[in-house]
């Protein structure tokens, strides 16, 4: 049996006692460490599940599948993932080839930041589609998210905004040369995403567009969620490209019409003081009590 | 401190193990039980946690609210919700109310069906708007949730459709005699939420509206996600109306544009040992190589 076990968000007790139950029993252990990462590092998570961890990273889950998949016909091995074991593409991949090789699969959810997102006071289902937000380069700024998003608040919908992250990135010159060098690992933070989001408005404005968002649109920032030291700041767009929220994992959401009792939720973690006036105030068009 | 913490989906054995340790160390422990179900219930939660649960029907947690918050500032006390806890308006609510009275709070959370349901294969980053299917009476039907999908649909995005679940329920006749005596439990299945999406297909079809769904639109059925005996399908909104997934609680998706790799995966838990050619040919409008 093949086991995907999620992780969840935090640290190594945020496993559920049947995913670790699982994890004991089995012959092998695979961490997964490329979509996403706790607030503790495999060593932590070795102590704690008292197993030894082989670190699946990018290459080997879609290049070398096969290794992870082997035995698993006749004995246990668990694919772990922090959050949900299907918040990412690749994981479908390996169930798909679990199958064609006729090996059970078996999984154990988790929170993941598509759930655990509601804890800022936003809906759920009030949410749309889900957007990425990639790092821009010099020559690479793609501005598609904010056409999602315009969509979703056309609708009135809040956007989830999962920010890039870059493990084991080469550079151009390192990829070209077939040098295995690494960069040291990036997480987008809400302030870059914040950026981002504020320059394409600015070109938006200038090419006289329509604009469904402004630097005054209610926007919250998360930082860490699940973690003892989690970090929540609900502001405007232009407050949270200043905003500090610490370490990774960052993410942030745009609003869309904002029902009352999400407001009362988003002034516990207003940015300034007197946010929780700023919200009614600065935001109007999305606010309807 | 008050804790919310979601108890996963599936049994006993779904908390987190930090979940498990608050559990253990709390003054006083609720069980939320009508938002939800486990597919076991409060006894063998009892038997597992080693702990009393008091259960909060929705009269306790909407009306006396004061009472669970009672001593939370100088004990703790635990608040068990179903999933995870930000799925259901009522439990902001309750922490504005812990908020408002200077008691601290913390989130243990845990998979809800909002995130579980990419265990299907369909990406979580392709869903709209969850919708709401509520049981129609003789003189209440209504139908917006229909229109809620079409949004999604118009979009390429699936749509979660959760369904209704009526617990202690009093009928007309006991509400207006003030009679507390409650119908049985009622947990809307697949097969008849897709009875009524049908019906409202045809409807709209009578009505001359351009139809965003049809009688061979793929849906998928879940139930008791997470559980052992969970059960997916997949197949054309005709052929949901008359599967039997079992014991409760189902979920219905009624999917957009379909990515490949998602029909694949779909493949697996096909109605018909042929749907792998039926996804494929029935709703190719939907369907891009």
């Amino acid at each position: 049996m093949l086991y995907f076990i999620g992780l969840g968000l935090g640290d190594a007790k945020d496993i559920t006692v049947k995913g670790l139950e699982i994890v004991k029993q089995c012959s092998r252990v695979y961490l997964e460490a490329y979509t996403s990462m706790l607030t503790v590092g495999k060593d932590a998570l070795e102590e704690y599940y008292g197993r030894e961890l082989i670190l699946a990273d990018r290459d080997m889950v879609e290049q070398e599948a096969d290794e992870i998949l082997k035995g698993a016909d006749v004995s246990d091995v668990a694919f772990l993932v922090v959050g949900d074991p299907f918040g990412a593409t690749t994981h479908s991949d390996l169930v798909l080839r679990a199958v064609n090789a006729g090996i059970q699969y078996r999984v154990i959810h988790n929170a993941s930041i598509m759930n655990a997102v509601g804890c800022c006071g936003l809906q759920l289902y009030n949410f749309g589609e889900t957007v990425s937000v990639v790092f821009w380069t010099d020559t690479w700024r793609p501005e598609s998210f904010y056409d999602k998003i315009k969509k979703n608040r056309d609708l009135g919908m809040h956007t989830l905004c999962l920010l890039d992250i870059k493990v084991k990135e080469q550079s151009m010159e390192n990829l070209m040369r077939g040098r295995k060098i690494y960069e040291p690992p990036r997480y987008m933070t809400v302030s870059q995403a914040a950026e981002q989001l504020l320059e394409i408005v600015q070109n938006r404005r200038e090419r006289g567009d329509d604009l469904a968002i402004s630097e005054e649109t209610i926007c919250v920032g998360l930082a860490r969620v699940g973690a003892e030291d989690q970090a929540i700041r609900a502001g405007t767009l232009r407050q949270l490209a200043s905003c500090d929220l610490g370490g990774p994992l960052h993410s942030m959401i745009v609003t869309g019409h904002l029902h009352p009792l999400e407001v009362d939720m988003l002034r516990l973690s207003a940015t300034t003081p007197d946010a929780l006036q700023d919200l009614q105030m600065t935001d109007s068009s999305t606010y309807t009590s």
